[in-house]
């Protein structure tokens, strides 16, 4: 076991100015990669750790797992985009807890400890099944590339062993697609199944028609993309059923096997499932010994620090805060980059001996897409349907990839498929190699 | 079990024409590809057999391994390829074997048996470990894009350990590429790795100098790319040796462990081993119960026929065949393709009753890469090498891609690379994702 930092090629930049705080982040999703870059010329000494060499853009997540970018085209070497910044290290490594007392983060397989003056949390959060954990393997979420990778495996398998399958009643099961959950993950699953089944595939088969495929919404609550005012609500709604969606509202799921979805009384068959319906926050919140709320997320003061340990932040889907109005921060990529740059502020401030300031969030707006010429946005007030917003929706996400080749590939892809119908990444992969 | 084909959306463009002759071509590589697509508007009903999804442009395949190009840019799902061929159906299965006597191709899993009048064998090569199969876990060769990624993953992790790893042993062992075999794999390969050490992960780590690595290019022979005149070959070696790789030729590879490779006496310490050193056929040329060579390829008559069965096939890595000057044709794309059109050519002359032909061969040139602005080609004669030759190559790959889409999208990514030195697909996935 060892102590970070142990070996260095060349001095940092500030080394002679004295000893300098010690910052780790936890996490380079949003929140944590937002917080590096705000530390940049900071006299502190930053160290990221992830147990993922990559920044992911989650908000496209669903394109790969619907076959239509590849995962590169929405994910960067962390430590390419921190390379400019010298005193910012990048290690690849998962955390396993922290050490509150010794001020100390433990990570896995004893590759050792990072010392730290100030802590950053911002490990995100996983898919949860409300308790129901043996429904994973046959209703995969959608939190990493691997998860769209199995995803797209999945709904193309699907079309494959229809195409050779005798019996109806398992043909009709293999070209059945249940998306649980109609926030925007859910809300884009769906849509983008169907659009494929529709369009994308429907000359490629000989025995079957990809366009009988039944792709269902499931929401266990009155109505699809809570989060969104009412007529937007209903505008995609409207728009998935043009689609061919079917949405069912008001029913929870009470059973999930490999082969069907139990809701209410009726046994869904179904070969494809995919679990968009709930999140449960890194377990790390835990080894901190402070109160937690149902999912698992920190209870943090409004500056963003942890109650009794203001050198701890903890930052984005981790987090549980409320605004002023006593509405519960969303858990999307806005909060947590704000909160990202905001805890990084803070602490230069407590390192200036200033005082630190409570978050203050400033609500840009909210998107998400059905299909080709349809999403809802609602900008500050602001609120748009049809083609206005999927335009919108697709300008404001290229702007905000990482990497000037990212938005290039994407807006090239994008392009393409929206001319031709077509997807760019429909590979199976991931099969026994033999 | 069922027989196909058991149940058809639309009747075939000329089923009222009599009974077709049905033709089932094994493989979706350059060969079985090509072959399906000489039969467009010819009154057979092909169905072509694949147990992947996709058509893999094997030549950059080495890309994918070292981070340049996404799985996606150079594949494409077959029945795409062949969704306008009515007189084609695409079916995604493994094949068990040949039943010759019924003659039938047995699929796997209880999938069903295919019926052929003809059939083209087509199903290629994997890599073989010359009876040393337990070498394979440590030293993964190149045939699919799973292989690719995990080679992409070991090559990119490898230097993320070397970052925090203390034991200055363990640390050069992590940073030693050691690639097994100098033909044109083998020489890209390690050109390839050179370059990301050199180059592209130059200015990302704190506690490494990445310029450190060191690649060893191992071969048994007497000098690399066996199959190019001398004056290329040499001056390939003089390129891989300014990229700074250490190429040692003449000792064959006597063991291979999870972290060491034993070459003669020497035990080079290596946590990253490449094999591109040799291949075996196909299983599915025994089952035909014919004379096989020592790669396990079919003996095949010059027409490319089987011999004792006129009306089965083999082309590609599975057959064996000589040229008029006794030297075996190489197993390369061209080679496939070629016989491809010509075993389809004679299928269609044996069924309207013409007497089949011998092949002939029509050699296009060899071509290599090691880096940027390096490469060898020999072109009818025509020998290149630097620049010029590099130039070449890259043409000549981009316009044999299949689709529009992907040609745009590699010359894009190779534009990038060449002006940033960086690599578009530098991520580490398949890991657990907990």
């Amino acid at each position: 076991m060892m102590r970070f930092p142990f070996r260095r090629k060349r001095p940092p930049a500030l080394a002679d100015s004295g000893p300098r705080a010690r910052v780790v982040i936890v996490g380079g999703g949003f929140g944590g990669l937002r917080a590096a870059k705000a530390f940049a010329d900071a006299p502190v000494q930053v160290t990221l750790v992830d147990r993922r060499n990559h920044h992911l853009f989650q908000p496209l997540l669903y394109q790969v797992a619907t076959a239509a970018l590849s995962p590169a085209d929405i994910a960067q070497p962390i430590r390419s985009v921190l390379r400019g910044q010298s005193n910012v290290e990048v290690i690849l490594a998962g955390v396993n807890s922290i050490d509150v007392a010794a001020k100390e983060v433990v990570l896995d397989e004893d590759v050792g400890r990072l010392r730290y003056d100030y802590l950053i949390l911002a490990a995100g959060a996983n898919h949860a099944y409300f308790g129901h954990d043996e429904w994973a393997p046959s209703a995969p979420g959608l939190k990493t590339l691997e998860d769209a990778l199995d995803i797209r495996r999945r709904i193309l398998t699907s079309f494959e062993e229809a195409e050779h399958e005798p019996d109806p009643a398992r043909r009709k099961a293999l070209m059945t697609f249940v998306v649980v959950g109609a926030g925007p993950t859910g809300v884009e699953m769906a849509g983008a199944i169907a659009e494929i089944a529709r369009f994308s595939l429907a000359r490629d088969f000989r025995h079957i028609d990809t366009r009988d495929a039944k792709v269902i919404l499931l929401e266990a609550g009155p109505q699809l993309l809570g989060a969104f005012p009412d007529r937007l609500s209903r505008h995609a709604l409207r728009d998935l059923e043009r689609l061919g969606v079917d949405v069912r509202f008001g029913k929870p799921v009470t059973a999930i096997t490999p082969d069907a979805v139990t809701v209410g009384d009726e046994i869904i068959p179904a070969n494809t499932i995919v679990w968009a319906a709930g999140v449960q926050a890194s377990p790390l919140g835990r080894s901190l010994g402070v109160d937690l709320d149902r999912a698992g997320r920190v209870l943090i003061n409004p500056d963003l620090s942890v109650p009794g340990h203001p050198e701890i932040y903890v930052i984005g889907d981790m987090a549980s805060l409320k605004d002023a109005r006593g509405r519960p921060f969303p858990g999307v990529a806005q909060v947590a980059m704000q909160q990202g740059a905001w805890a990084a502020a803070n602490i230069q401030g407590a390192i200036e001996g200033r005082r630190v300031r409570p978050f203050r969030y400033r609500d840009l707006g909210n998107m998400a897409t059905i299909g080709r010429n349809s999403a809802v946005a609602d900008i500050r007030g602001l609120r748009l349907t049809g083609f206005v917003a999927w335009l919108a929706w697709a300008v404001v996400h290229i702007l905000n990839l990482i990497g000037f080749r990212n938005r290039v590939l994407v807006a090239l892809q994008w392009l393409w498929d929206y001319l031709t119908f077509q997807r760019g990444a429909r590979l199976i992969t991931g099969v026994a190699a033999d």
